[in-house]
């Protein structure tokens, strides 16, 4: 899926939301646990009720990974049914991963050719090598951490490198790498105030941003400080998404929960003329 | 496992050797693609052929993420062959994951609930609250990536933040981390000039050195600057063991390689009176 492609579905959809499928067996509705695949039916579910509302889902592999075989195999179900079903829908793995050059080209293969995922994010830390070989897919994103919406991005991520924040030099870095074209960022929502700097160093890129809603963050905010003129932006909710209710209206309350979503960016979209 | 039960597991086998195991269909022997499970029959037979020689395995996660659910599978029954065949191995899960709070939660529960290793990778970028959620677990390790040893590690890793290098400041901000004695460090054996820095800022912690073998690190100068009075290295080596031979006798060929290893390690061991 290129940019334009994901541009158009935002201004089609008047929304720039994705929805993080961070399915935990504890929070979705306890009568599906007894389907056969909980965690698909779930996934399905959701899909079905909000893909007219957001351009983009994000399944967090950690929540699949906990649950062993059975959890891959609903990961893999459900990227393949928002494949098959959506194909208009840009899809995240979020797994941020990261290793060196022939182990990173391993996950990217995992990610972008047996899955099928548009993007994955991934982690800086091991820097050019280990990048690079999720960048050297086309067609594809890679979506690099610069700075995220947890207290412990000030461990790091804010301090001082040289003459600038960590995550400003990984994302000039990241910039000098092969393919950066590919490039997406990682900006959390809880920090609006540095959104307006990752804007400067990339003007074009688009920026995931996680942190709305259960994390605190503010929408008009994100929007005022990391929009660029082809919109620019993925905003990310999950909890206060998928788990708007837990009984058997879980999915028209999430149906529910994204339109209210939707409706503030095509407000904010409108405001600023994209429509 | 505890600290001193992998020390005593180095002084019997005289050998602080960890054995990755990155299986890659296209460089195992071919005969075993006949297999049902080729991927743990190759493992199985490595470590069959190899435990009396290492005292870890580390499985990088990348391998197996790359073949889906088969490769998933295959790491299942490759953890679940180590902990019942052979519990005093110490097993590393070469993840290099790390997120917010509640997914790290998740990652850790995947790692040592689920899959039940005794490690895995973290990488550090998210800061404390992203690492934390693994120093949690009791009698269970957190490798910390410090110094990687890919050249992309010179992007990062090395950049000088306030007066020290970033590893250090991951390393020394780590330490006061909750449960930090549950923190091991990965450093790369490429740059055994800084293994002397990590091991003054670390003196009691153990260190899990890649890049010894294909990656072209020099054994004696790790143990020259990583050793500690309890040894405290971990030394990694995956293809020049386990691709020692594609043929028949693949498993023998990767004993030799592991052996030509462990006697190395015996005689530094020897020569330091850790008999």
């Amino acid at each position: 899926m290129t940019h334009s492609e994901i541009t158009q579905a935002i201004l089609k959809k008047q929304s720039f939301l994705c929805i993080g499928l961070d399915v935990d067996l504890e929070k979705i509705p306890p009568h599906l646990l007894a389907e056969e695949d909980p965690i698909f039916a779930f996934n399905k579910a959701i899909i079905d009720a909000t893909h007219h509302l957001a351009v983009a889902y994000k399944p967090n592999t950690a929540f699949y990974e906990s649950y062993g075989l059975k959890g891959w195999r609903s990961l893999e179900r459900t990227i393949e049914y928002l494949n098959d079903k959506h194909p208009e829908i840009f899809t995240i793995a979020d797994a941020k991963r990261g290793d060196i050059g022939n182990t990173s080209s391993r996950y990217a293969k995992a990610f972008f050719e047996h899955m099928g995922f548009d993007s994955v994010t991934v982690a800086p830390y091991m820097g050019r090598d280990s990048v690079e070989p999720f960048l050297a897919f086309e067609n594809k994103h890679t979506i690099l951490l610069a700075l995220t919406s947890n207290g412990g991005a000030f461990d790091f991520q804010t301090k001082q490198v040289e003459d600038q924040a960590l995550f400003q030099s990984v994302i000039k870095t990241a910039m000098t790498y092969d393919h950066s074209d590919r490039l997406m960022f990682v900006v959390g929502a809880t920090k609006d105030e540095y959104l307006a700097q990752v804007r400067a160093l990339v003007p074009h890129a688009f920026l995931l941003v996680p942190g709305v809603g259960a994390q605190g963050g503010d929408l008009a905010a994100v929007c005022r400080h990391g929009m660029n003129e082809s919109v620019g932006l993925l905003v990310n909710s999950s909890r206060a998404i998928i788990y708007a209710s837990q009984g058997h209206d879980f999915a028209q309350a999430a149906a529910n929960a994204a339109q209210q979503m939707q409706q503030q960016m095509h407000q904010i979209l409108t405001e600023r003329g994209s429509r």
